[in-house]
């Protein structure tokens, strides 16, 4: 018999919480596992001692599936980094004493790059101590840009609202007789796949968004504005689609730097907005999907959920089989019709990287999206969850606040 | 026998459609209505006699439920306001041309103050000369600040989706373990509605958001920040609702205007983070709904989509019983269970007015939202549609631009 310890790190999303209700469930089935011990705040809780006996917590089907369905992490998050255990051990000693007086055999991490190199050094640290302690990292991000797995949990559903949302814009944007743009800042500061993501109502017929400009192409503010006239040219109403990532030359913003003010008060979007209204002088306008584009779980895809929640649970399987320093992925087996299989990866081949979108997913004009990538795209955001509602809002799973402290 | 028209005018809703939906389906009803014209550019397709025969466009009771959950304007939009027809009448006689000519007993316009205006102008005018063409008024607008209305069409639908929205946010701001201050940016220039809708939380035992300032109430740097720092004392995560409209005295702005660069480019959310920021020094971030709280029909409330069409269904049954220059408004008769009729008030008295929140609706400290506001919020967020998807994505119903040109 032993315990078990699950925490949740990193930026929110709307899987988060169903990779969590996957390692407690698939817990709950094995005769081998005891208490099922949730840290508070990622390691930070692990380094405290501050853990939570979940079956406290989830006592019946319906918290299971509230909790499904309920955005960004309910045990709290954090952004620690481990340092190097050759050169500090202290914190690695802290952890080892909550695990072992615990009773702790397996530990999982739902995180993105950063909780996959904690992943990575711990597992390294316990082999190096002899300590028969699994470290299973199951990965997350709205960002996917993490290697070797197809795709990671939470992208689906931050996709799903991305196009649900940027179709809403569409309409939005086409009611006045006057030609107006309209530039949609999506997150991803290294990597475009979630700006990338909005070119999917093109497969619904829609010609925008028009313009796509991800981190991955060199941004040229004369380009743009070259660009943006062609599809002035076309379309009453362009809506450009832009990731808070794109780098802008400094020697280009300066001629408009007085326009717009400090530069880290306004991201792309409001840039490109002063940019077209100095430049063109038309009607113009920026939307920031900001923390809406993680935590919409009201338009979540349940494809993602449930892969989610399978992701969390094939850990506990892979961790219980004797495997450590791993990190759960998904590999697409077929795309139509779409499949994946869960596979492992070591983490010390995901932790620290990162995965851009590829070439051939850019079209070549490299300032919109390729129908190869759409297709990738598309089974991702499919399926939608029965929302609980509680007197018209989303009902959400909640920990009190002093059980959390 | 005679011909109608119906346009839609002013900003956005996901209800505006849903009333264009009533007209249509209640003149197909009525044996004394042939044509039902749609004017493309609210107001402005009249004057230019562009207007489009709706029973080539809606074809099927399919092409109905789609386009009752479509959100913004199908027929396009436009802010045009009529002259003082004793000083210019031009824009009046080619109004009636236009009219004359595509034999029309009746035109609705759905719309908000302004088109209220249009209504009263129009209908004194076809008096003045002894016309006999009804003009009724279909209210719409998110801000719901018409007046002599119980709340206004396409209200709902917005408060839903800020409510669920902010709920979502709520959990996103709440998983690290230091200190934060989320502010909250909701549309409402002059009235205080939406921003105030957010507090229905409230009743779902949610604390936040902690802090609510809508612009009926005097605004205070001073007192805000002492608001935050008490809020801050309490809890963790410290979120604050506040209506884009909020007064910011230029006397205190001063003194962080190098900070927070030029005024036109942040909003007063944006200008508050900035405050915390300098004054505080903790973890802040502002959010600003923006056209997202206007056309997110994914979580209309069905009670507003309901009441949209059904006002827009009245609008058409009381103009064959000869009234004119009317609005057609909402009666609250009973809250529990919450019951509406319909009835209709004299455009004159609605046009260029708006209604603010009433005291009883802001707590005594100014900075929040009472219980007495949030039963009258709750019963228009209820219910939710069954939202027709394709491909993973919200389908809308969308007229083809060459038609609209």
């Amino acid at each position: 018999m032993m315990n078990i310890a699950v925490a949740q790190s990193g930026g929110p999303t709307c899987a988060i919480n169903a990779s969590l209700v996957g390692v407690f469930r698939e817990s709950l089935k094995e005769p081998e596992i005891d208490a099922i011990f949730g840290s508070v705040n990622g390691i930070e809780g692990i380094i405290e001692n501050h853990l939570i006996d979940m079956k406290t917590l989830i006592r019946s089907n319906d918290d299971i599936e509230l909790l499904r369905q309920t955005p960004s992490t309910v045990l709290g998050s954090c952004r620690y980094k481990l340092p190097d255990w050759h050169e500090d051990d202290t914190v690695y000693r802290k952890i080892t004493n909550t695990l072992i007086q615990r009773q702790i055999g397996a530990f999982f991490y739902i995180g993105g790059n950063d909780s996959m190199d904690t992943v990575n050094k711990l597992s390294e640290y316990f082999r190096e101590i002899s300590l028969d302690i699994k470290v299973i990292g199951i990965p997350k991000t709205i960002d996917n840009d993490l290697c070797i797995t197809d795709h990671t949990p939470g992208f689906g559903s931050a996709a799903k609202y991305v196009a649900a949302t940027m179709h809403e814009i569409i309409r939005d944007s086409s009611v006045y007789s006057m030609p107006s743009v309209t530039i949609v800042e999506i997150m991803g500061r290294h990597a475009g796949w979630l700006t990338a993501s909005s070119a999917v109502l093109h497969a619904l017929g829609e010609t925008a968004p028009h313009l796509v400009y991800v981190p991955e192409t060199e941004f040229s503010l004369e380009i743009f504005m070259k660009d943006v006239r062609h599809e002035m040219a076309k379309h009453k109403a362009v809506i450009v689609a832009v990731s808070e990532g794109m780098e802008v030359p400094d020697g280009v913003q300066s001629g408009v730097v007085d326009n717009f003010g400090h530069k880290y008060l306004s991201g792309i979007g409001k840039y490109l907005e002063e940019a077209v209204r100095s430049e063109i002088g038309c009607k113009v306008r920026s939307i920031e999907l900001n923390v809406m584009q993680r935590c919409s779980s009201h338009m979540c895809s349940s494809t993602d959920i449930n892969e989610s929640e399978a992701i969390g649970a094939a850990g506990v399987r892979h961790a219980l089989n004797g495997e450590t320093g791993k990190v759960m992925i998904f590999r697409r087996v077929n795309n139509m019709p779409y499949t994946v299989v869960i596979e492992t990866a070591d983490a010390s081949e995901i932790a620290n990287k990162e995965k851009f979108l590829p070439d051939n997913f850019i079209t070549k004009s490299g300032n919109n999206i390729s129908d190869t990538a759409v297709r990738y795209f598309l089974p991702l955001i499919q399926g939608e969850l029965n929302i609980i509602m509680d007197r018209g809002v989303p009902k959400h799973f909640t920990i009190k606040e002093s059980v959390l402290k």
